[in-house]
């Protein structure tokens, strides 16, 4: 697996310097990799924090901005950034309203920002959690091959040229069953099924489909096309919906689809203005 | 190579029935392979047409929208859309004040929208075409691995674990060389070389590190980086920039820098807004 990078040890500050370089609107502390808008904080305003390991990108970094995060943490590759992190993010947005800290459940992330919490409050700063935990019911992963870490060097896991793995995490982590390649529809309908076995698919949905990094864009229309005409047989109506690579397992080949049921008062949070280096609409 | 299909003969149509599926603002008609504007023909306003083979999404049809291109032609992969798709594409946006084809320079998109203007003519639309014609000076591709046409089934070249193609085309085509996989630092030179060869780089500039389709963002902004470091070096500035995957080479990994200079008003017409289904800003 060949890498456009310049060491494995150097992955991460190497990519933030190219973010920080990229995007005026962020300010990026290279060293103690923390990213947040350049305007934070925001007075009388909730400070929105969220972070986990990088190769997820745009995952978090890339929704820091109007509308969505105030700041992120990025760990080393694949792993899970450290309290002080959290800590100096969590400081960095505080506008006097207090912190939220948007986690998803992966130990290490859970462990960490748990304790940037008790850390924060030493501060006077008052921080919730709220825990990101959403795979099936509402979200299934499909991996065609496996990403490589580059501090390993090596595949992550070993996929031969005729099978697939469902239901797999965003680090490479063992899905359900491990199956046989099969077309992107019979493929998509295996997803759909296992989301569709714990949460009846009906009304008005938004939908994802997320491309893993190294799946095509004419792939995952593809995908998306089979999981609409999925949702249309089982009478769900799609209001809302991405298509694109938002979060990613460096350059695994697969997809995940998201389905999140809507009401009003969610359709109308998602329409608010976002701006972001992964996100823009409505501003 | 495994990939997200029901079979190569159907990619392009179910690829299109997705992107219909997913952005309303486009008018898709799947079987003669047109994308428009939902709201084309503007009166009085010129016509923006491109077009070109399928397998570089975004490109095309994720250009077409406000501020943009009117209508797009998608070609089977890697081949150029017919004549009858652009003429038909040009007849669907004319307002009455002509239309513009955009056309890439590949013999057979420029012969076939020659023979398109000229048959659109004939129906007493005014055509005019510019061709893009930019490969070094201002663009230079590197290939870190083939892509894999669905008809064909093997890759379109060769790249051992330890070789790069320098200067490659968007199909594959061979570049100037082929070198020794290296730092990003020193293949972001080597291709910064090329272009400030021909153009020398000082001023102020738009850069696009644009991914092939199958590299990470993490390792674009790397590159990115690199190519920030280097037009400093030269005295240039950015001015501009955009960091992703906008003309892609299926699932190819490498990327392709574009460096534009940039006047007062050139920059304004950047910055005009966009609303399209692979770039937004500004409205």
């Amino acid at each position: 697996m060949k890498k456009l990078i310049n060491a494995p040890e150097t992955v991460v500050a190497d990519s933030l310097a190219g973010l920080a370089a990229a995007h005026h609107g962020l300010s990026v502390d290279i060293e103690n990799k923390v990213i947040t808008r350049a305007a934070a904080p925001t007075a009388g305003k909730v400070g929105l924090v969220s972070g986990g390991g990088s190769g997820h990108e745009p995952l978090h970094g890339g929704f820091v901005g109007f509308g969505m995060l105030d700041a992120a943490c990025p760990g080393e590759v694949f792993t899970s950034p450290v309290p002080d992190q959290m800590l100096a993010a969590t400081r960095a947005v505080n506008g006097g309203a207090g912190v939220l800290h948007i986690v998803k459940n992966y130990t290490g992330d859970v462990l960490n920002f748990e304790m940037a919490a008790e850390l924060a409050s030493d501060d006077g700063i008052e921080v919730t959690q709220v825990v990101v935990n959403d795979d099936v019911a509402r979200s299934f992963g499909v991996a065609l091959s496996s990403c490589t870490v580059p501090a390993a060097g090596k595949p992550t896991f070993e996929l031969d040229d005729s099978e697939i793995e469902l239901g797999i995490g965003i680090h490479g982590e063992p899905g359900r069953s491990r199956g046989e390649m099969a077309t992107a529809a019979d493929i998509a309908a295996a997803a759909m099924d296992a989301i569709h076995a714990d949460m009846p698919l009906t009304g008005d949905v938004l939908v994802m489909v997320n491309g893993m990094g190294g799946t095509p864009l004419i792939e995952l229309y593809l995908v998306y096309n089979e999981v609409h005409k999925y949702l249309t047989g089982t009478g769900a109506r799609i209001a809302r919906n991405l298509v694109g690579n938002y979060i990613t397992s460096l350059e695994m080949q697969g997809f995940s689809v998201t389905v999140c049921r809507l009401t009003d008062a969610l359709t109308e949070l998602w329409d608010a203005p976002v701006d972001t280096p992964a996100l823009r609409w409505g501003r």
